[in-house]
């Protein structure tokens, strides 16, 4: 399959580049940026030095379109959306990163992102693409889900689509790595600064909310809000979610387990640890898996999930890949099968 | 005034020293350890060549009664408990930095930390040293609080002592910088292990707990128990603790930074964060603050407190000393009112 | 290929693992360890949960000789040499990570090591395996080269086997990544005394000073010693080393230049920095490429020289892979050439 | 003694404000800022919250004239020069944290700063306060030394003072904390790309080195020129040097430390190591020490003297108040005399 990557100097498209090269069934057709032309990308990035020799394009999209079967864009939000149309009208599969087409209200987007919204009926064609619970097969323009979305849905979804809790008992405390805050030098992605610290940030505003509510509420619509806040660690990747939620009826530790194994038995990347076993962060680094640890508390009445992933990997570049293998018919696991890098 | 360290090499200890040092009212007697002896403290740690001379010692409890006013005991938990009687006999001023005095009732301290407890009448003629709430100005034997309980009692106590939130509505989200983990390598704080990492430990175990609802419950007898996480972060020194409660009746923004201003108003050393600011972990670096952050979700009903303090100082050493500034009649803040280490 | 890893649970062994999971001509017969057995690898290494199911097996040659062609032994140095006997015997290829067979003289190894050498004939035997330079593609008993020694010796190569410096004035200062101590924690792999640090070990008297200057002497017999240092530094990947030496002539910038280029023109993995470029860790992190920086100072006639690899990788088991490709007859880069993980 | 600091917002002027602030002879009259005004400092810089309420006020030096009788200028090179005459023409003590009037020849510092120099008086009147070796007690218009010049200078002086050593034989090696990089946010400070990093900047061409050579060659002429390397590791605060240097007659181990003892045995604020003993960054962590290791390696008759400071303190702020300790006639180490922080 020929694909293209518009967007390819940020940290998502750099990662799915990472990820393409090493897939059997992929070949990469063109590589594009909007803040650099005419050089090679290894040029600004040594470590493809030898093995990406692809120059950085202009966005020609009748030339795309000629060469590719499928784009991805790793724009940020407020982009994506002014340059999908062509590749969706031509019929290519268009594997979107940002947030511009998760949500499906446009107001709502327009609200927690601050910018005008894509045009309804974009909205309502592009795909949710969590891809453990996307259906639509058939669907070839996808929305890919935010990192701390994907970490907290996989965490949620064996309880909530069972409706066993409490719909007004969720908080999710969130952490994330810094280069979840993107490739631009600020001063809170300054070494200085959040080395030896820990900050919180958007607090009860991040737009992964309504991201998260959508999903939730399309699984149990008693969920009237969540309570979710942030915060950066100093690691470069990960994120590292705990959730607190209370059950209908208090559970076992088992027949927790047993609900979150059955959910995810076909899923190769959903791994629930064993009992009294908690993931790191470190397990997952640089991979595609998320991680799961359960545990109940009696005296409290409450389930806490721990779920981890990659914030590049499984948190953007890695599912975007799944999604590509669906829409392809490739096995869900081409291309990302490979063994976390530890330590 | 005179005092005495016993437990000098451990983290804590080292840090009392550090403090004890530029402190202006006190002279360090002796330091003492089980470790080690006939050998300087300078010897194991460079950094205290040429600043500190003293021997570390044999504990001669008579020739410690002899000299020191004060004896610090930053000896583990289960160790305190079998040394602390001698000074504490003899009338001297004895703080004590472990777990082994805290809780008032040996049972739930031997089924904490699974071991035997300290005699029912020292349990009770201690006192917990949370220094910002202890009235007992008379008081000469101090249980030093925890680090985690700290953190979290502080950034309670103005909502549970006025019993403003519903008493099952508490969670506390506790991350630990790695030297709360002590100076032992093991594999948790090999830095292979914990660098570029996260993970949670001690889940619903974590010997902090009792002490913090022995203290809350003396605040509110409603309150039945705590949902409370610990999580290790990769950062030196730093509690960071995100907690979340429900107040009985909606709060504005205004109301509970007035209820923390006012309760903190004659205390130097928390500081409440202006409104829409959350503290982090590198502006109380290596400092006595306790620093909270407040938000109000209305469409969840939740308060966020967000109270962040060096774990080795206010967590410890700086609580230590801010105990023994009270006995002695000194300024709460002598010896402690310097500028956090920044950046 | 059939291959078996003798050391499963080091870092040099799971570092196996992820990369021969990944090679394309290559399946896992069999995965061992000294200090576990009875269990698989993932039930310690989470980050193996589900992709690497095989159990840790006892040490029975016969067996491994029936099951495998090619034998890893990710084993310390002073085991390797008590156990490769049998399968070197058997005639499978041998690849051992350890010191123990790459010093051709066992009076060398006994002082710089401190331990009773391998017998004459099996030093005789190994070939010491710096995949840019081994010529001997029929060896089949391979003593794969230290971590520093790959950045050292691939660094100067160039120079020294042309004689186009002054053999005297060779000064190497190495630094490591903490992953180079190993699994096994210490004070100086604790993060609390790493982190945020920096320090020398081993003055003078680090074990692949005799390695390097066993290579070097082979190319320009009029070296005498190198001043050779090492420095940990915190990061968990990583070797980075500063080569400072003087030409016997003046060089121009673009003499140096192109002496790297055509030196290694037909080697994969390694990278000459374009001119006034110099590499970083980051780089080449998670990968086997060895990435070379060249200046030249006219003011003090120096060639200062930057070459950096992941110790994990091109340092061990990477190269390890490179030398079984060459005996295996694959291509050199087979299951190597993958993007570095970045950032 | 009443100080002003014009330039309060940087790394530099935060860390003299820190450090003044526990000085027992020192008030602080005014912070000045060009960047902000009309604001207090905490109000950026929360760690200073309810300690330091100066406002940030404009830079009015009729006003700073008449409150103040000592002036620090932590302003940039290219700045200083600019603003230094009203306070130098009063007779203010100045103390300049910049580069501005380090270097006795303008023409040097244009080339080396790229920036047109101070008068060629003002340069002449100036007096390099490298505390240790500053002889000209009633100079009262400093030049404070860079970072990197106070470790390599003070690691080197013993030896070249004493011409000692071959003169063109001095390597030194340096590696800076990124906190040297100042406040700024750029991508060689971003935490993704300094963390698990080491990078190497300013190849051959640190503005250190001719202020280096400068006071090299005032102790022996026949000093020609020095490789010097300047590289980021990632850690906060901290210079570690390597230096190698080659002595023109061997030297036993025992008699460098006692040249290097001897030397500096009324010097508080340098720390010889014991033999075989070598200092670490974190040992002088946010403190004033210069603490220095020695080897000596008879096979290449090279001498590594290892050279470690806080390069805001000893390599700024705190070597500025040692200068101003000087100048008052206070003790040298008056406000200085504090423990590092550890761990």
């Amino acid at each position: 399959m020929k694909v293209s990557v518009i967007g390819a100097t940020g940290y998502g498209g750099l990662e799915l580049i990472r990820l393409l090269h090493q897939h059997p069934f992929v070949d990469i057709a063109s590589l594009h940026s909007f803040s650099t032309q005419s050089a090679t990308l290894a040029d600004f990035y040594p470590h493809l030095k030898n093995i990406v020799s692809s120059p950085l394009e202009q966005i020609n999209p009748a030339e795309i379109i000629n060469t590719s079967e499928t784009v991805f864009l790793a724009t940020p939000s407020g982009i994506s959306k002014d340059i999908a149309a062509p590749y969706v009208e031509a019929g290519l599969n268009v594997i979107d990163l940002s947030g511009d087409f998760r949500l499906k209200n446009g107001q709502v987007y327009e609200k927690w992102y601050g910018k005008s919204a894509a045009s309804a009926d974009y909205l309502a064609k592009a795909v949710y693409g969590l891809a453990e619970f996307q259906q639509d097969k058939t669907a070839t323009f996808i929305a890919n889900p935010g990192c701390y979305a994907t970490a907290t849905l996989l965490g949620l979804a064996p309880l909530v689509k069972n409706q066993l809790i409490d719909p007004t008992s969720i908080i999710v405390d969130g952490k994330s790595g810094i280069s979840g805050a993107g490739k631009a030098p600020t001063s809170s992605t300054h070494f200085t600064e959040t080395n030896e610290n820990m900050s919180l940030y958007k607090m009860n505003s991040h737009q992964h909310i309504p991201e998260i509510m959508q999903q939730l509420t399309s699984w149990d619509k008693n969920i009237p809000a969540i309570q979710f806040s942030t915060s950066l660690i100093p690691v470069t990747r990960g994120i590292f979610t705990t959730i607190y939620v209370k059950p209908k009826e208090p559970m076992t530790k088992k027949a927790l387990h047993t609900l979150y194994e059955t959910t995810y038995e076909n899923s190769p990347f959903v791994r629930i640890q064993t009992e009294d076993t908690y993931p790191t962060i470190k397990q997952v680094k640089a991979s595609n898996y998320c991680d799961i640890g359960l545990a109940y508390n009696e005296k409290t009445n409450t389930i806490t999930i721990v779920s981890v992933i990659d914030n590049l990997v499984k948190g953007a570049a890695g599912q975007a890949i799944q999604n590509m293998n669906f829409i392809a018919n490739f096995a869900e696991s081409d291309g990302l099968n490979f063994i976390p890098v530890y330590p």
